[in-house]
């Protein structure tokens, strides 16, 4: 799915200001804008970023219609001038955009999308990029700390109706694909995005029949190979005694209740019935917490349905992502700008910036946060962590299938995991820079 | 804003039991579902029921288009049959719904919508409905918490950056605004919802000139009508000091730090200047319990940019709102059903449910749920909570203006505040009703 291409979703302010810069004659200066969060989120160290192609799409069909151009014209709020219409009307996007693919590791301060562009330009993006970026990351983030507490299970994503909307539902059950999981109930998702779609049964089926006998029944003979049968409508371990007379069960799950009993004892009842085939499957406002401690007890579950706590980033409902100013261009030259704040975490670092990844026989040795015109020289074996995505409004970048973003998602969490003494390092020039201009602020 | 058309938009396994009802040929029974929160939010114990219109615009447009179709067809987890395919392709709703308007304050297991359709159907819009109600009532609930503690401050919803997606955010400045809120940053909403929208400037504005003064003047000079200054982007003091050198000055904005002792100290500095007229605006990661503690503490403070706290529903992301069975038709007659949990709270109620609600001089007694086929008779004045939408597939229902919503709903909240002793009830009779169905299950 495509972001819709409104122009319009932007914050109010970004096309007030674009019509200052227009009117005081520098709209048109190139800028340098960085993507970022500045606090790790909760429990890990790590974000999955993730958004990527939703920005592509976007900046591909920038443009203001007709209709958002009167809209903007009948406000009084702001007074828009004509001529400065004229400019938003013929306005596409003309920049630069380095970007780290979707599914990398990225930690925070580090930029994971760098924008130079035209200051007005650069502006009314602000709202957008960020709009697409944070909640996709949360989401696969979180996600990939699922994957991490149960490498081996399966992992469904159900988290549709409690979702922040229609897209809000698309977007999370896309980031939980690429952030590691197996499957989603989303069925728009898994035709727009070509993930995997599953699901079993609710109580509504159950309950539509007269007794939980007949309904497993009916069920088992209309779905032969798929006979996963949802025990806990009305008496869990008569659930899962009726499902184990059903001919072909494939797979029980358990919804409610105690997970770490329920479970214990049904894997019992299965075996004891020869089936030792049969999963377990389990959901009901399943959490990490939930899941870290079923995991520690050992309950026998083969997979995860996980809705709410996923779906909304319910935790951690979004990242402090923020989008700040690096550099501008005055008289052919960049001048380096930084925000500043009491809250020394808050201060933002100056530059147009760049990330140098090190590496050793597939261990990560740090990351160096530089500014590209003084640049880090390593002997050890280093990336950049921003590929080039737009170059003067082209696109450069050749957008992967999400199974592959998925892979490499996989692969870079697990070279993080494997590299215990990692750490994010500023460049001592980029320090420097900082320091002589927080004095310059000073004085 | 509608919802998105696609009836895809649900659960893979609604397809899938819809499919089994079909072929049991019960497809066509007639179902009653009410869909209801367990738990009141956070907090208080209120709910502003939001959501409706676009529960609205999915049924008018609800059907799947042959591109749907096909996606099935090419499904394996699944098979779906060729009949099963023509049957959903002409698949329309035409059932009845009965909703709360939105604006209307509800509580945990009352109905705040209630369908009554073929079972199939039934099956098939329980997630896009959850989906559209669910996220839509915790934003305007949040919203009306904070309306309740700064009645007659200003009130402005900033989230569209944190916000879940561009629809979430949609959603979110759509439902802060029918909770209480004043206007909103998100051009797109103020564009498609008629909210009014605001902005002032970002600390990227202050940034792009060579030192605050200049910005301030010059933003002030292009827009002398609004000069609303940010005044921490270096210096919070010093930022005020140069703005009450700005002619016209009608408002600063601080963004960080300590906003109480901040916004003492600028009022301080704008009353000796004789500017008492220009008003604070706070903003930066307010939630709600800043802002009463702010309250507490007096802050001088008179308006507020609320962001992720609001459009995320940071505090608690989801209701947890579900879609219950209450009865099912069986040779011409309902047959009432119940989901039962351990879980007492979690044991659903049957039948066909309204809520009453008493009322006497303006003030609430109480809500009673019951069943439609043993009526409720009350000597105090009352009311019927939920209200016709859809006669058998036609829209009956005049849609409001979202304005008139909020009114309503601000109405609706200080009534509910005005009833300190205001219980919700279940009638004696569905309490009958569902301890026999309980006993029965026990048999």
């Amino acid at each position: 799915m495509s972001m819709r291409p409104s122009a319009l979703l932007t914050d109010f302010y970004q096309l007030s200001m674009a019509q200052s810069y227009w009117q005081a004659g520098i709209h048109d200066r190139n800028a340098v804008f960085h993507v970022f969060f500045r606090r790790n989120p909760i429990r890990d160290r790590y974000v999955v970023a993730a958004g990527l192609q939703r920005v592509i799409d976007f900046l591909n069909d920038f443009h203001f219609t007709s209709e958002d151009i009167d809209y903007l014209a009948s406000l009084s709020q702001t007074k828009f001038s004509k001529d400065f219409l004229v400019y938003l009307k013929k306005l596409r996007f003309t920049g630069d955009i380095d970007a780290a693919p979707e599914g990398s590791v990225v930690f925070a301060n580090e930029p994971l999308l760098r924008i130079r562009a035209p200051l007005a330009l650069c502006q009314l993006l602000e709202t957008p990029l960020v709009n697409a970026l944070n909640f996709s990351s949360a989401v696969a983030t979180m996600a990939s700390r699922f994957r991490m507490l149960a490498p081996d299970d399966l992992l469904f994503e159900f988290g549709l109706r409690r979702a922040q909307g229609p897209d809000g539902g698309l977007t999370a059950s896309r980031s939980a694909y690429l952030g590691g999981f197996d499957a989603t109930s989303n069925t728009l998702a898994g035709k727009l995005f070509h993930i995997p779609v599953i699901g079993t049964m609710a109580h509504s089926f159950i309950m539509a029949f007269d007794d939980e006998k007949t309904a497993f029944e009916t069920y088992a003979a209309l779905n032969p190979d798929n006979v996963i049968l949802l025990v806990d409508t009305y008496d869990t371990l008569k659930g899962v005694d009726r499902a184990i007379a059903i001919p072909n069960l494939k797979a029980i799950r358990l919804d409610s209740g105690d997970l770490n009993a329920l479970s214990k004892a049904a894997r019992e009842k299965l075996d004891r019935a020869g089936l030792s085939h049969v999963k377990i499957f389990a959901s009901g406002d399943i959490h990490e917490t939930m899941l870290a401690e079923l995991k520690k007890q050992r309950a026998p579950i083969d997979g995860w349905g996980v809705g709410t706590h996923l779906s909304t980033s319910y935790e951690q409902p979004a990242l402090d992502m923020v989008y700040k100013l690096g550099a501008i261009e005055k008289n052919g030259q960049f001048s380096y700008r930084l925000k500043r704040s009491d809250n020394n975490r808050k201060t933002s670092d100056p530059g147009i910036l760049q990330v140098k990844r090190l590496t050793e026989n597939k261990r990560w040795l740090r990351d160096v946060i530089y500014d590209i015109q003084s640049p880090v020289i390593s002997n050890a074996t280093a990336e950049d962590l921003l590929k080039p995505i737009f170059q003067s409004g082209r696109l450069v970048y050749s957008s992967v299938k999400l199974s592959q973003s998925r892979e490499y998602c996989l692969q870079q969490v697990q070279q993080y995991h494997a590299s215990p003494d990692f750490v994010v390092e500023r460049d001592a020039v980029l320090i420097d820079l900082k320091n002589s201009l927080l004095k310059k602020y000073d004085e």
